[in-house]
């Protein structure tokens, strides 16, 4: 959510569209996390977000139909996890340059819908307009028990920083039209180990991780030789590209032995260590083998 | 939601979006009314639409920005209105074309956070992207109390139709840019003489009668005379340009004249008694000064 602004003052965007909230006392949790936090009932929050996508900044003129349906789904369904939930009900919005096709809109709603059904997500509504280019809207829906809700602003110093995979070259392998969103892994994690904080990659894991310490107000170290890439990916593409859709997550020390135990014992999930949480504000500093530290800007791929 | 299909198979492509819904229990209504309809608690529903508005179709290049993001949320308003609902909270994006300044955005925000405060939505999250044309998409809930949710499905025979306001012209005069959605007269309506059926007016007045024929499986007759037109506009207009936003509903005869005393005596809103509900399915028929029929299709304005 606002996770590609325009260079245009980027943050000073986000800060100041946050004066335009007018927030009511039923909003947990407005603008600046990975999906708002809205009152539900006594034991749950309902959890709300959009992500747009665009034909040539989001996905390729040629790319496959159903490809399109399920990233545009499959990127708010991840916005849900980082948040710990489950997600619930969608409406999507498309708008359709002349000449296409039913059956090519149809497909891209197939694709949308056999990621919903894998993660029972109710299509319930929508809007078909035209376009130059195609464009797709989704606005998704989720819940999360109250006691497992997962924000940015939770990480501690001291804390372990882990992803839940190997990141790097998505756009160009074509990851980024296929990922699996991380809603098992997140709910295994709420569900026993609690993370401090949490965040799904999309703009980079230097930019997500600089989100993170923004809102914590912390900083943190990344032990290069630690990050996980995918096959061809160097190590900076693993940490600015974006759009693996990885989860982004702080554990305080003691759970994240416990959590690498676990991991080890069991094989549950793939879960990486990757680095610690320092005091340091918004300060983000990349340790080499031999222990050095070298100070980087929090910043990952922009689409601007 | 749903109102302006490619004309590529129209209707036959809403159907076919249908199936790819996967509806849960949780969801009372689906695609095919104004909101979708979920379950919230025991009194009250939650009520959930989406609406995509592209520069060069639903608003001009030189628009005033202020105006653009009145809209955007106007007419997702306009959708919980059509429900008996009101409006809780909102997600934005926003597609940017290359040039534009952060103050133009910011316009666009004001205009949308100056609507909300009116009808007290919080805007709670967003996206902004690059795109060739200015896009926005919003999203928006909404809440009704469960024994005060009006469908476009509950039309009868007998039942007589009224409009909130007059109708046509809005494109040419403007008003599309600066309409205010009818949320109170539809609370009122829904607090005292419950509509067995209301819609929105975005397609037109004979496309939208059109939705609420064809979900109440219903015809309709409306005198020509009594349909109230803006400076301006012919029948013609009224009857087919659509975004005029008010609300079409239609009451059981002995409650409509009990509106109609009531709108007399108290000067309460503006409600127009245009025609009837007859048995013949999705039948319209416009009726003349002479009581002669004329049977019209029941299609309005649509954007492709």
């Amino acid at each position: 959510m606002f996770k590609n602004p325009p260079t245009i003052g980027e943050f000073q965007l986000i800060d100041s569209i946050k004066k335009f909230q007018n927030l009511s006392s039923c909003v947990i949790k407005g603008v600046g996390d990975d999906a708002a936090v809205l009152e539900l009932d006594a034991k749950r929050y309902q959890l709300f977000t959009t992500d747009m996508i665009v034909e040539g900044v989001h996905f390729l003129k040629g790319t496959a139909p159903r490809s399109i349906g399920h990233k545009a789904l499959a990127c708010n369904i991840s916005d849900i996890a980082a948040m710990g939930g489950v997600p619930t009900c969608a409406v999507v919005s498309i708008g359709i340059p002349k000449g296409l096709s039913a059956d090519y809109i149809q497909k891209i709603y197939a694709g949308m819908s056999a990621l919903a059904k894998i993660f029972g997500v109710s299509i319930v509504g929508g809007d078909t307009v035209r376009a130059d280019k195609m464009t797709i809207n989704v606005a998704l829906l989720g819940e999360v028990e109250k006691s497992r809700l997962v924000l940015r602003s939770g990480a501690r110093p001291g804390d372990r920083i882990f992803v839940t995979g190997p990141l790097g070259g998505s756009l160009k392998s074509g990851r980024h039209l296929r990922f699996i969103p991380r809603v098992k892994e997140a709910r295994f994690l709420v569900e026993t180990f609690l993370p401090s904080s949490m965040i799904d990659i999309s703009d980079g894991l230097a930019g997500d991780l600089g989100h993170v310490l923004k809102a914590s107000k912390v900083g943190a170290i990344i032990d290069a030789a630690k990050v996980p890439r995918n096959k061809g990916a160097g190590f900076e593409a693993a940490l600015r590209e974006g759009e693996d859709f990885e989860l982004l997550f702080s554990l305080p020390s003691a759970k994240a032995q416990k959590l690498i135990q676990c991991v080890h014992k069991w094989s549950v999930f793939r879960f990486f260590e990757i680095g610690e949480i320092i005091t340091l504000p918004v300060r983000l500093f990349i340790r080499d083998a031999g222990g050095r530290l070298r100070r980087i800007k929090p910043k990952g791929f922009t689409h601007f």
